[in-house]
C-alpha cells in the first residue's frame, strides 16, 4: 500500500514535469540557462502542489515530517530570492525605470502580488500567532500554482479565452441561473412535501438541480414522486442542451486561440482569408 | 451555520446583479434615467427570485417572516406602478394610439400579461379565500423572472435560437421520444421479472430511460440481470448520439445567433461571404 | 395518484401528436383527403404505442381491460384494411405491375414486411398455441412503429445519417469495442481480489466499463482499490474523449442532412461553394 | 443462465468479425490469399481477446478448461509462424536486406516487437518458475490485440490524430491536472472535517475531483457541507467546460483526418480551398 502510494505520486510528478518540458516547446526561443532556471522554477512550483497534496496523507505526513518542513522552507528561500531579484532588477524595463516608484508600481503588478502572495503566509505564520493558521497557510500555499502564470502560455491561454469570449459566456452563465432558479423552485414545489429532508428548501434544491443539470447525477437526491420525475426528467434533457452551452463556447474558443498562436508561429498570422474572415491555416 | 447562509445568498444575489450589469451592455445606450431606472427592476426581480428561495429556508423565514413580507408588499406596489404607468402611457406608442382601444390591445400584450401575471396572484390573495392559495401564491412570484424579457436580451436571444431551430429541435425530439418509449419498452420487459418495483410498468420504465439516455445516471433504478444490462448498455451508448442532437443544435443555433449580433454592433450585418453565406465576422 | 397518471398519458399522447403535425409540414404537399388518413393513421400508431405502455400499469389494465382489448381488436382490423389495400393497389405502380408476382414482390419490399409484422402476432394469437405467446406479442407490438416510416421522414432521416456516415461509425465503433475490452480487463485484474462479486469476470466488468466510459455512473459498481481508481480515472478521461466520438459523428451527419433538406426545399439543392465543396444556405 | 452467456459470447465475436470484416475495406486492395490470411489472423486476435474474458467466468472456464487451454497453444503456434516467418522474409524489403543485420534491425521495429510481447510470455510460462505469472501472462495476452496495428487502419489513425493533435492535447491535459488538483485540494479543506473518511487526504479527494469532473458521479463520494456543495457545484459547471476540451480536440482531429482519407481514396487529395486550406470533399 506504501509503496503503491509512493508509486502514485513519484509517476504524477514525472508526468507533469514531462508535460511541463512538452509546453515548454511552445514557448519563445530563449538561451539554455534562463531555460534551465525556468524549468527549475517549474518543478519547484509543481513538487510545491504535489507536497501540499501528500502532506495530507498521514501516514507519510507522520514519517517524512521533517522532510515536509525542510523542503516548505527551501521553497520558500528560493521563491523569496526570486521575488527579490525580480523587484530588484525590474528598473532595466524602461516601464519601471525609476528605482524607487519603477519597484512600487512594478511590486503591485498582479504577477508580482502572486510571488508575493506565494511567500508572506510561511513568514506570517512565523509570527506568534494562534494555530489556527497553519491550516490556512496550507490553503494559501495552493496559489503558488497561479506562479505558472509567469513560466507557461497555458494558463495565459485560458485567460485569453475567458477575456476573447466573455460575453457569451455571460449570457450564457445568466440563462443557466435562471434556468437553475426555476429548476430548483419547480422540484421544490413539487418534491418538498415527499423528501422534507432532501428538499428543505429552494437554496438546498439547487444542489440537485446542479448535480443533474450537469448531468453528474451523484443520486443522493433525486425526486421520487410522479410530479417531481417528469419535471426532472423534463430538465434533465433541456439541461444538457443549455449546460453544455459554455462548454461549448469555451472549446470554440480554446481551439480558436489555438489556431492563431500556431499561424503566428509559422508567420501567417495575418492572413486570413479574404471571403470568410476565417484565420487560414496550412494543415 | 446561519452566517453561511447568508455569505450565500449575498454572493449570489451580487453575482446575479452583477452579470446582469455587465449584460446591459449589451443594450442599446440608453440616457442615464432610464438606464438606472432599468437597474432598478432588474434588481427588484432578482432580488424577488432570491426572496421566493430564501423564504423557503425555514429558520431564516421565522426570523425575517416581517421583512420578506414588506419586500413583498414593496415589490407589488413598485410593479403595480409601473404597469399603471406603461397601460396609461402606451398611448404615446402609434400603435396604440387610441384612448380605449389602444389601451386594451396594449393590456392583452404577452408582456403585459406577464406583467399583469406578476401582479394579481398577490391581490388575489388578500381576498378572503381559502389557504392553499398562499403556496400556489409563491409559485406564480417565480413568473415574475419573464419581467426580464422586456430588460434584457438574455431571454430574447433563447427565445430566438428556438424559433430559428425549431424544426431540428422538434424533429430531435421526435426522434428521441421514439427512442425513449422503445428503450423502456424493451427494458421492462427484460427487467420486469427481476425488479417487479423498479420496472413495474412501461411508464415507469421511463424514468430509467431518461436518467441513462440523458447520462445523468443517479443510480435509484439500473438494470441487474444480463439481457437487461446489456441492452441498457447499448442504449447508452445510442443515447449519448441521440440525447446529444437537440444540445448541439441548441448550442449551434445560439453561437450563430450570437456572431450575427456581434456583426450588427460593429455595423456590417448585411456583409455576408459570397461564397458560403455565411456572416463574416472579423475577429 | 390515478388521476394523474390519467393526465400524464394524455399530456403524452398530445406531445406526441402535436410534434407529428408539425412535423408533417417537413413533407409534400398533398391534397385534404390522404393527408387526413396519415393523419390517422399516424395517430393510431402513436395510440399503439401508449397502449403498449398503458398496459403495463398495472392498475389501469385491471380497470380498463376490455378497452385495451377492443382498441387493439380496432387496431389490427385498420392495420389489416390498410395492409390488404396497399397488395391490392401496389399493381398500379408501374414496378410492381404483374397482377401476380408484381404483388408478390411487393409484400417482399421491407416496408410491406414490416406491415406484415404489425398484424401478423395478433392473428397467431388467436390459434389455440401455449400460453406464453402473450408477452412476446406485445413485445411484437412495439415493432408497430416501424410503420412510421412510411408516414414521417424523422425515421428516414435517421437512417440516411446511419448510412451516410456509415464508414465512421464504424471505425468509432470498432475502437470503442477495443477500448471497451482492455479497460474491462485492466479494471478486472485490478479488482477482482478487493470485489470478487462486482467484478467476479471480464465480461461483467464490461458492465462498469460501459457504465463509466459512458458517464452514466449509476454508482452500482465502482472500484475501491487505490489502482482500480487510477486506471478508471485514466479511462474515464480517455472515455469522454472516445465515447463522444460517434455521437459527435452522427451529430454533424445529422445537421449535415437538414441543411441539405432545406437547400433542397428553396430549389437550390445543386448549388455549393466552388471554393469548399459546401452545401451554400441562404440563412 | 449458460445458454444466455453463450449466446452473448458469440454474438459479441460475431458483431466484432463482421465489424473488422467492414472496415478492411478501408485498406488498400490485395489478392484474394492474403486476404484471406489476413481475417484468419484478425480472426485469431479477437477471439484471443474474448478467450481472455470468458476465461474469467468461472463456470464457463471449469467446463472448458482443455478446450481454453488448446485454443492458447493453437494461438501460440500460430503467432510464433507468424513471427518466424515475418522475422525470416524480412530481408526481401530492401531496408533490412542486410542477412544478419537487417533481420536484427526488424525485430527491433515497434511492430516486431509487438509480435514478440504476444508470444513469449506463453514460453517463459512454460519455465518452473513460481505460480505467480500465471496470472500476469494472462494480462500479457490482452497486448496481442496490438498486433491488430498491423492488420487495421483503425488503431494507426488513432495514433495519427493524436500526434496530429499532440499539443493541444498536452495544453488541455495540463490545465485539467491544474483544475484536478486545485479542485481536490479545495473541497478537502472544505470537507475534511465532515466526511474524514472520505476525503482522508488531497490525492484521496483527487478521485471524487475525477470522477465530479468527468460528470460520471457514482454517489460513493459527494461533498455534505455548504462550502463543499458550493464547491462542488461551481467546479462541476467549470468541470464540464474543460474537461470537454480534450474530447472536442480529439473529435475534430479525427474527423479531419477521415475527412482526408476519403479525399485520398478519391485521389484528390491534395486538392484544398484556395482559400481557406480546408481540404476540399465532394460530398
Amino acid at each position: 500500500m506504501d509503496t503503491l502510494i509512493l508509486i502514485y505520486c513519484l509517476s504524477f510528478s514525472v508526468y507533469l514535469i514531462g508535460l511541463r518540458i512538452a509546453i515548454l516547446e511552445f514557448g519563445k526561443p530563449k538561451d539554455w540557462l534562463s531555460k534551465a532556471f525556468d524549468i527549475f522554477i517549474l518543478a519547484l512550483i509543481f513538487l510545491n502542489l504535489v507536497a501540499v497534496a501528500l502532506e495530507t496523507v498521514d501516514p507519510l505526513f507522520e514519517r517524512y515530517q521533517g522532510w515536509f518542513q525542510s523542503f516548505e522552507v527551501f521553497s520558500v528561500i528560493v521563491f523569496t530570492v526570486e521575488y527579490i531579484l525580480r523587484v530588484w532588477s525590474c528598473t532595466f524595463k524602461p516601464h519601471y525605470r525609476h528605482p524607487f516608484w519603477g519597484r512600487v508600481r512594478f511590486i503591485f503588478t498582479p504577477l508580482s502580488l502572486i510571488d508575493l502572495l506565494a511567500i508572506i503566509p510561511f513568514y506570517l505564520s512565523l509570527l506568534p500567532t494562534e494555530l489556527r493558521i497553519g491550516r490556512t497557510l496550507r490553503l494559501f500555499r495552493l496559489f503558488r500554482v497561479l506562479k505558472l502564470n509567469r513560466y507557461t502560455d497555458s494558463l495565459r491561454i485560458l485567460g485569453r479565452v475567458f477575456r476573447l469570449k466573455q460575453e457569451e459566456l455571460l449570457l450564457s452563465l445568466f440563462v443557466l441561473s435562471i434556468l437553475l432558479a426555476l429548476a430548483s423552485s419547480l422540484i421544490y414545489f413539487a418534491e418538498h412535501s415527499a423528501q422534507p429532508e432532501a428538499f428543505s428548501s429552494i437554496p438546498k434544491a439547487m444542489w440537485w438541480g446542479t448535480i443533474t443539470l450537469t448531468t453528474v447525477g451523484y443520486g443522493d437526491v433525486y425526486p421520487v414522486t410522479l410530479v417531481g420525475r417528469m419535471l426532472g426528467a423534463i430538465l434533465a434533457v433541456l439541461g444538457i442542451g443549455l449546460f453544455a452551452l459554455p462548454a461549448g463556447i469555451f472549446a470554440s474558443g480554446f481551439s480558436e486561440e489555438l489556431q492563431a498562436r500556431k499561424a503566428k508561429k509559422r508567420g501567417n498570422a495575418n492572413k486570413t482569408c479574404p471571403h470568410c474572415g476565417k484565420v487560414i491555416s496550412e494543415e
